[in-house]
């Protein structure tokens, strides 16, 4: 009955989440009250915050010193809050642009202050690679580099965290937060829309080092203002509660699979096969550099085109859906987050070698 | 196995609403998918997304000319970002200021601008009642006025809509949104936070006279900027799509209860029995202005507030909840939104009653 679904997000979540959430839906632990009709203030969803925030911190290993918060709006949102809240004075900030995303962050920030791109990836217009960081331009004075750990929609993941020195590092990790261990102390500050490998869209993840905490330009809306929001502790307007508590289900759930690392081996292994077909296959190819292919966003292209439509509507038949790429990229993308399982994949590589077969007999 | 939840937001859903969310949290509609897992530019959510639309529109009769949006950030939220979209060239604003949500928006609008106080309802520091339109101090150049329309906190209702003459109308409705026909074309803005009487607490709705759009101040967040919002239709960044299906279900469940009218009825015979109890009462006392007692949050207190612990003990084990008021007013209020039924609110009053014999016993 249940599909597997490759959309880069919203995206598939664990199916034991959703029997939980659906058997949970009318009564909350013998509250009476579904979660979602449960007061913020009230000791049931307080429970719940608290719950899912201490997952987080710890499945993440959130050093002291880092604030946690649950907010709204997005990746996209970010994309002007996170200027709004730490440009500061001079108001500079430098934007290494590897694909899309990091690409309309960069143009979002532009309004805001002195805003330079650290480099510029594009090869032909494609986002295939990531320039080593010792040549990026940065800036000694810039509040911060930005820059975006995994390209959705390009397939381009940093399996390394840039050493920018005393210049304070801004991470997207919108679509791979939670995808393997990651080294808080690293970064200053990190992002990510919760809809691809946590939750519901609606709810954004912010991890700040506190000390970045009260540089906020005057007309960073107050809901936005991470001091604000962190003096009250996610609460200081109502939070997007339902979307917090799938995602501290989910959170759980992530534990049980061994936590990140535990995760990440899991990944590990359904990117592998992906990629290992793809790359002894004929007929389908991954044009993203090898170092930097990522884990959870596989975009792939058949050698002809013309055979695309084919492609996905078999594909929909044998219950694997969402595999249309990006239409600025073309071709295909399986995205194949954490809650996908390895027998998605293999159902996948089964199709795609089924029609590999089946267009060389028609060849022949 | 359900209490009656007297929550003032996030507050209770209909039961049907639930049922049939828990129904199809793994599978929508032979999607093979739960909603929470579908791309928002997927024709499943995009089908979900255009009926709440439609629901929403013909419930409230929203005329040719405005643009309905669906968005994050609640109300709080809205306290910036409706300054930062409206106050255009001179950045004067008005602000009525009825209750403890006008205040906030007042305060948080302060910042953005020449805002001045049109009006301050507050008698001895309390908010019971509304000054009459004629009576507030309003700046024919002003980019718009703001009202509050229900004052979640106050228990204070409009039952007019003020005559602002050129003037652009601003209402916060939040909290009372959808609960009786609403005369949408005497407004130029009208927002509310969803969590109340609409859905999960993450969306927000805003119904926009089409001539404010394109006024937004240059560092207004695109995601927030109401044109850009309504140039793509409310999918300039990922909705909140679970919460818009809530919506949509919750709009669905509203048109069989005969719409707006139909749910005003209801409304009124709830809120006219809980009040003509009160009145009636010598334990229990409303203090807001008759002509302004809102439909939706009635505030209340027992003459003797040393009975307020064990008034709300006794009403939990009677499965009442959330009947404790807001810690600014103290007191009780009881929340009685669209989806309390009149059961409720009778097992209310019969409470009160059966609390208020008690304590004539014990005094004899």
């Amino acid at each position: 009955m249940r599909v597997f679904n490759f959309s880069a997000g919203p995206a598939a979540l664990p199916e034991s989440v959703l029997r939980q959430a659906a058997a949970e839906m009318l009564d909350w632990n013998g509250s009476g009250m579904g979660v979602m009709e449960m007061s913020h203030r009230g000791p049931e969803f307080m429970g719940i915050h608290a719950e899912a925030l201490g997952l987080l911190r710890d499945l993440l290993g959130v050093p002291d010193g880092y604030r946690v918060l649950f907010m709204q709006g997005g990746g996209l949102g970010e994309n002007a809050i996170v200027p709004l809240n730490l440009l500061g004075g001079n108001k500079k900030a430098d934007f290494v642009v590897t694909g899309s995303w990091s690409k309309k962050s960069y143009k979002e920030a532009l309004k805001y202050g002195d805003i330079r791109l650290a480099v510029d990836a594009a090869r032909d217009g494609l986002y295939q690679g990531i320039p080593p960081a010792a040549d990026w331009k940065l800036r000694a004075d810039a509040a911060y580099v930005h820059v975006c750990t995994n390209e959705t929609i390009d397939g381009v993941e940093f399996f390394f965290v840039p050493d920018t020195g005393t210049i304070p590092l801004v991470a997207d990790m919108s679509s791979h937060i939670l995808s393997r261990p990651t080294e808080v102390a690293k970064y200053d500050l990190i992002f990510g829309g919760a809809q691809k490998n946590i939750g519901p869209a609606g709810l954004t993840i912010v991890i700040i080092r506190e000390e970045m905490l009260g540089r906020a330009h005057p007309l960073c809306p107050s809901v936005f203002n991470y001091a604000t929001v962190a003096e009250h502790d996610s609460m200081y307007n109502t939070p997007p509660t339902y979307a917090i508590y799938i995602a501290g289900l989910v959170f759980k759930w992530l534990k049980a699979q061994g936590g990140l690392a535990g995760i990440e081996q899991k990944n590990i292994a359904k990117a592998t096969l992906l990629y290992d077909y793809i790359d002894a296959s004929g007929l389908y190819e991954n044009r993203v550099d090898r170092a930097c292919r990522s884990r959870m966003n596989v975009p792939f292209f058949l050698r002809d085109e013309a055979l695309n439509e084919a492609f996905l509507k078999g594909a929909k038949a044998r219950g694997l859906v969402q595999l249309k790429g990006h239409r600025s990229v073309g071709g295909m993308r399986a995205s194949i987050y954490n809650a996908m399982p390895l027998a998605g994949v293999e159902a996948l590589v089964g199709y795609m070698r089924e029609f590999e077969t089946l267009q060389e007999k028609v060849a022949v």
